[in-house]
């Protein structure tokens, strides 16, 4: 059976990458304040990092914030980067980040607007509302869901540190309930590269899934210990998201081919 | 200081009523699946309702679906409930239904795109990443948020349901979070009105909250043992959220005025 994750899992082999790119026109760093402009920013950004690209993650936020201008600049992105995989022979998945969370017939609603409107492989969601909630988004083993486990904020802990009476913490209870609702092969988590242990934790509660990893650059993580954290047996499970990091470099296209080199290199020494 | 919920509150005593009335285009209950039949459905609604709606919840998910057409005509419809405030010479409060949660950055394109960019009044959240992701959307006393707390799917269990080691339930911890949060009367909470239990448990966890409690109507809810459960000493603090049960009555208009009176008539029998 084709799943989201078996795709992903050709992309990387084929860019011998673990990095996401991270689509975010965050106004500040836009020539103007305009959906156009945003357009502009996340263009040069796909055609720059696609070669070293795993996936690519557009943020909702920075787009609905433009209005009806931004979700047709937000589907020109999608549109753009089927493009540059078909230059490029290899699909690189898009992974919406978007968060999303409702009861069922709204979740098949969000569903439809992320995986046919704009044409996205997989969604970024949370899980506060339990299965049925998440079920519209994996019926099609080809889409995929990240499901926010710890996240790497500093307010994070408010609710996914929380202790249960049964010993584990919220976040490692949400990895656990995870790792069993995987029968399709594709769910993964939303784990911050910030925490190291708790990286270590959902992995150790999750040893199957992928691991969708911010934190790493602009956020400071450190790549060699959230990889070693991270990483599961097979040298894959772990995605690492960059935005600012690349988007802000001098050289974009640089950084990402560095960033991609550097995750190589460490793979190769952690062997 | 002027408060998202001092608004709230001139409203349900100018209109005797805490019904909250949800617009849902599901694309089943449109004449056809477009943009512009959505739109028609919503206006529709609202000139009919608004005499006995306390506020009006547009859900994002089903404009969201029609792409960015979607997204014009959801800021058509909350510009019509505009009018329909000016016409009545009562401001009818927005709750834009779009269970958002991000980290702080992110969180306030969200915020922006809600309150600036649409001119909602009021959203509901996701509280599953903690306080700083809440605070873009608090900032400003004069907006809301209502924050998930106990939903009203079978799922809701999954996590809200967890015994914490400190004896209490998960949605309990964040109603306690959600009363402490509210420093400037603009924080409220969800809460499925199917749960009569988790409504007297939140109720006890947060006795100053307005609650979002969706259920009563076509999800199968009863009224009066809501309105007992739910309600704060001072007779209000609970708003019913009703979508189907109105839009799919042969006379919306009727219907909407019967949930009002049916609501002043058991508070009259609860004194």
């Amino acid at each position: 059976m084709e799943s989201f994750f078996s795709f992903l899992e050709k992309r990387v082999d084929d860019s011998s990458s673990l990095l996401c790119v991270g689509l975010d026109p965050h106004i500040p760093d836009l020539k103007e304040p305009t959906a156009a402009s945003a357009l502009d920013f996340c263009l040069t950004l796909v055609r720059q990092t696609a070669p070293y690209a795993a996936a690519f993650k557009p943020n909702a936020a920075f787009f609905e914030v433009f209005g009806a201008e931004g979700w047709v600049v937000l589907k020109q992105v999608i549109e753009a980067i089927q493009a540059e995989s078909n230059r490029l022979g290899s699909l690189i998945p898009v992974i919406l980040d978007a968060k999303r969370g409702d009861i069922a017939s709204t979740a098949e609603a969000y569903a439809k607007s992320a995986f046919e409107s704009l044409g996205a492989h997989c969604i970024t969601l949370n899980p506060y509302l339990g299965k049925d909630s998440i079920d519209p988004f994996i019926q099609n083993s080809e889409k995929g869901a990240f499901l926010l486990c710890k996240t790497s904020n500093p307010g994070s802990g408010d609710l996914q540190d929380l202790h249960l009476e049964n010993g584990m913490l919220l976040y490692e209870h949400v990895a656990k309930l995870a790792q069993a609702w995987n029968v399709k092969n594709n769910i993964g988590l939303v784990v911050g590269a910030t925490h190291l242990d708790a990286l270590a934790r959902a992995r150790a509660a999750a040893p199957n899934l992928w691991f969708l990893a911010p934190g790493v650059g602009a956020q400071g993580g450190e790549l060699e210990s959230a990889l070693k954290a991270g990483l599961r047996k097979d040298g894959k499970g772990i995605l690492l998201p960059v935005s600012r990091g690349i988007s802000r470099a001098e050289n974009p296209r640089r950084a990402a081919a560095e960033f991609r080199d550097q995750i190589i290199n460490i793979k190769r020494s952690l062997n």
